[in-house]
């Protein structure tokens, strides 16, 4: 298999953390999105299970049925094992090798001043983070992402300063171990022997026959680095694909987020869903049944901006406003329309749950295929490097 | 192949960095020692690559010289690869997911405290080492070590302290993860239950059938945990085997290394053997010829007591003390012993270097069945830490 047939798509990474059933903020966050990218781009997504031990390496006990979890949820929200690369982070070990090799470079100072390293280690502070594991998540992120040299990674606006890190340790490579040295199409035979000359030169051995890209660099004209010559890049610098995510409140207005226990899930039935949405807040300032709400200010509107129809949001917002309808029936018409929209996807849940081994099988092709991909990534950081690499693991 | 047919034996890992040729300093600090123990151990030596990479990651270009030199050096030196298992260590990737998964729990203050990790850093004052890889050294060498469940490491008084660093995260694993519970031999069944009963009512769910290791050793009777209870630990703490290393001083009288430039190199054919030797450094005492010297303060007697038999140091300190041997008689004795000691590590190196392709051969083989052996102790550490675990990798 050709790695390059993807019909010169563009590749695009992201993954999540295995931290059991989706919600609909996850959804809406990030796997509606991947949906649709998977259309146009060629898409790995990955469940994080490594990284979930950072912070939860005592208790792994619930770690295998939050990735069964997590990979049921992927597939019903629409992830097609066809278009999309699934797999498991801890399958492909060759993420571990490229931390490793990336750490050698990576300054202490870089990974210490993330902001989610400080702000974590409070908001956690019953367990104990001061360990080089955690320390190195944003590392092992960079590795994740490098490692399928994509040029694109989905992400909301609170992660684009991950991306940033991996950038910076992407550039620090970059000039660590510049590619192999080309010279601008159509360039003279001489032209090459003008800057081998040149390098022997800087070098004081007039013998000398192999060059480093650097020595090469060094040695060519100031122009013909603007105009043509170069080195090719290994690991290119990942451009951040803002997410869109509209915002999705939790039963209590807060953001929607399993810590808070405010969450409708993917996988909740109908009676589920109508009970939880019955017990939403609404805009505080309307008390009793005869008092005008305001759409603007009530959770129930923003999730309405989501799941129901412009018909039914407009209905809704003129009911609210003059008291024309109340809370209860505003909320039984938002059930109506996130039961809607999660029927399909729970179809999508009970048929790879009626069919025990299926997810595996899924998550292992992906893991044999992305680790096929991520090989030709480490051959090529290998010999940039001046390591010794063998391919093993590679299947099919 | 069953992994645990290796006749009773115990096993043993050590390694090396790939600094380039070896010298005798390193021949009988470590080397002389291995090629004893594969006699009587199940042996693991392993080119450590990845360690090179901590100090060295700005410029790599003789790594691939270096590592094949070391793995002749091995082979010339007696290792034999039917004994013994010889690899590159980035050739088994399952380090880097080892170093992972350990990194999760280990404090950086352990880290932190390493001797060397302020010395080398005072040391390599030039070289930026404030880096995350470098930091971790310690904890790759702890995963180096604990892949491969050794009973025993060999190492040099100097390195005992590292081998206290992966004691200590054995420990810690152990701690958190502890293996499958076990009851002594001959317990009688309604003692398992007598503890699950316990264990039960620990929890407060008197229907509960799955129990962590945890639990059950917290319901086992105290007295019972001292006499047969228990739990099966999956990584061992390794004890350290100390390599007998006489004094090996170089050239100059100093301690032999690489970075004094004083070093005779086991691949030293014989005209530079007896080079090297006759500008060795003497007693200061005997300036003159017939100045007695004292042999107990010469760095060329040092050598004699390694290489030379008996009789010849006996006859060389009578020369030496009565002045009845000039000093380049006795360094010319000292050079016979040598390059005897040396005359059979260089036939088996030329047997090797005339056979292209055939060490890479062996690395490789080595390599295959390192991983297989690693490969069961990540099976291991993923069972109990509640990881899932595919064998990739594993050939053969």
């Amino acid at each position: 298999m050709s790695l390059d047939l993807n019909g010169g798509r563009k590749r695009v990474l992201s993954g999540m953390r295995p931290t059991g059933k989706l919600h609909l903020g996850n959804y809406m966050g990030a796997l509606h999105n991947w949906v649709k990218l998977q259309e146009e781009y060629e898409c790995y997504f990955f469940i994080a299970d490594w990284h979930a031990l950072t912070t939860d390496y005592e208790d792994l006990s619930k770690l295998q049925s939050n990735i069964q979890d997590v990979a049921l949820d992927f597939l019903a929200g629409g992830l097609d094992p066809e278009k999309s690369t699934i797999f498991v982070q801890s399958d492909v070990k060759l993420h571990a090798e490229l931390h490793v090799l990336l750490s050698m470079f990576t300054s202490l100072s870089w990974l210490e001043r993330v902001p989610s390293y400080k702000d974590q280690q409070e908001q956690l502070r019953e367990k104990d983070l001061a360990t080089y594991g955690f320390l190195g998540y944003p590392l092992l992120q960079t590795a994740d992402i490098l490692l399928y040299q994509p040029h694109f990674v989905p992400v909301g606006l609170d992660q684009a300063s991950h991306v940033e890190l991996t950038r910076e340790i992407a550039r620090r490579f970059n000039q660590l171990y510049p590619g192999s040295f080309f010279m601008a199409e159509g360039a003279a035979p001489w032209e090459l022997e003008a800057v081998k000359t040149k390098a022997r030169k800087n070098s004081g051995d007039a013998k000398k026959e192999t060059f480093t890209p650097h020595e090469l660099i060094a040695a060519a004209p100031q122009t013909k680095l603007k105009s043509g010559y170069g080195t090719r890049t290994i690991l290119p610098e990942p451009e951040v694909l803002l997410t869109p995510s509209p915002k999705l409140p939790g039963t209590d207005g807060r953001k929607m987020s399993k810590s808070y226990g405010n969450t409708i899930l993917m996988s909740d039935d109908e009676a589920s869903v109508r009970a939880k949405l019955k017990t939403m807040v609404t805009d505080p300032a309307r008390v009793r049944r005869d008092d005008p709400g305001n759409p603007e200010v009530c959770p129930v509107f923003d999730l309405h901006k989501v799941f129901s129809s412009a018909e039914t949001q407009a209905e809704a917002a003129e009911g609210c406003v003059t008291a024309g309808i109340g809370c209860i029936e505003c909320k039984g018409w938002l059930a109506d329309g996130v039961v809607r929209a999660l029927a399909p996807m729970q179809e999508r849940r009970s048929y790879y749950e009626s069919r025990p081994g299926l997810v595996d099988e899924i998550l292992d092709a992906g893991g044999a295929k992305a680790w096929t991909r991520a090989d030709e990534t480490m051959r090529q950081v290998s010999e940039v490097m001046g390591l010794r690499y063998r391919s093993h693991g590679v299947r099919g």
